[in-house]
């Protein structure tokens, strides 16, 4: 888009890469960060400065690495086409997809095999590529090919196809809300009754329901708590190399007894360490 | 490489994309095509128009569609960097790595399922891409971080590394070498040995061993050939939409058998139909 600049809200650290990806191509202006604060909560309209001339504005809706979640659709701004990064929270909920101009989500987290990103782009935003956007890239040359310009990643989509159908039968979106909540709400409470023996910072309005990061108020059990929950089957629980502590991902496939083998096993590793 | 053109060698479907969209971002240079003749041969180096101060030539090794292989990697030119497309034919015999600037293959002929590219760079090579080029396509990005920038195609690397066991398994690629000789060598002695009635254009020195395409002289046939090869279980036998006719790709994972089966059919097929 010509001429114009992108508006894009920092939130963590998906949405500071696409910020610092989209100045290499172009003017990307910056309407809210709250990296100042640790990226703990998702900002308010009235704190953006909103550019309306802009092409669009970018926002990632669930940050993965912080546990940082937007639940208010109705209040992100759509004067200008709403660009968002849903990666890790796709398929956990019902999202009103009429009101983004262009969602994308890498099927990792709730869709499938890593190697397939979905992207849902409004019809009148196709065409509008960059004169260096490799053709592959080009979501109007993909729309036109039924996505398959050239061999698409059959077997990542197959397996998507399978999770859909598993989602289905599962009573769709509505039913995986219901779930997601509940487990999300036991670990957090889990957190929070600990008396600061384990700690998460976000604002309970953006809790994410999907990745819940926490410190243990002494790092120095980081380690222990890590090989004991590895004793009791649960794995993958250290945080991300970039902030340290755990992060438990409880995506679409974390079934509840896994979340509440978790809240057990903190509760247990208290009483030993506490 | 600021200032310098690339230099492209066009013979066929995919090394043309790849002139073309080469010419998106720099100036590309044609050295030779051999389109006019049909994409039927792989032209000899004095044919060639080379710049002496390229960047670097590209070149695909084997082109899927027309079926056309070079075999003679002791005559590509490497007076500049030698970056070639191998996607249809790597690990179908051993190569000469070290003669390769760059080497890039997508995965969905012989390596595993679609989804990944196989990328080998020359480590003098890393370090000089556009200004334009996306972050994950970095190549000095992508070596610095082990090819694990974002999440890779687990699954598609999973499985890649069971093909590459399976293939050492056979062998290793002078053992496939034989094998794929042998398969092409009973298909085009059955596409030649058929008097006309099936024929493949391409220069002998220059048959593919993983893709053979042919016609049939009465082109009314093409149907019920498809129709009853199925019957036999020989699928996928229909020609690339681009160029019609049939295409048998017989890539590693396909048996002797397999060849030797469609070699049978295509002469019951002549008996009924000649």
């Amino acid at each position: 888009m010509a001429g114009r600049s992108a508006d894009y809200l920092v939130t963590g650290d998906w949405s500071k890469k696409a910020y610092k990806e989209a100045q290499r191509y172009g003017r990307a202006r910056l309407v809210a960060s709250t990296e100042a604060e640790g990226f703990t909560r998702f900002p308010a309209v009235a704190e953006m400065d909103l550019d309306p001339d802009a092409a669009y504005l970018h926002v990632c809706t669930n940050e993965t690495i912080r546990g940082v979640e937007t639940f208010d659709e109705a209040a992100l701004p759509t004067a200008v086409p709403l660009v968002a990064d849903m990666s890790s929270h796709i398929l956990s909920r019902p999202m009103d997809v009429s009101r983004y101009g262009l969602i994308y989500a890498g099927a990792q987290k709730n869709i499938g095999p890593a190697g397939v990103c979905l992207v849902i782009v409004r019809e009148d935003l196709l065409g509008k590529a960059s004169e260096h956007t490799p053709t592959l890239l080009d979501y109007a040359v993909q729309a036109a090919n039924g996505s398959m310009l050239n061999t698409p990643p059959t077997f990542a989509i197959y397996m998507a196809g399978l999770v859909f159908k598993w989602l289905l039968g599962k009573g769709g979106l509505a039913a995986m809300a219901a779930l997601n909540a509940e487990k999300a709400q036991r670990l957090y409470d889990a957190v929070d009754g600990s008396g600061g023996f384990y700690r998460n910072p976000v604002a309970p309005a953006n809790r994410s329901r999907m990745n819940v990061p926490f410190t243990l108020a002494d790092g120095g059990l980081d380690e222990a708590f890590i090989a004991e929950a590895k004793t009791r089957g649960i794995v993958q629980i250290k945080g991300h190399k970039t902030v340290g502590g755990m992060r438990a991902s409880i995506y679409n496939a974390m079934p509840l007894d896994g979340v509440q083998a978790l809240v057990e096993f903190m509760a247990d590793f208290q009483k030993m360490h506490g």
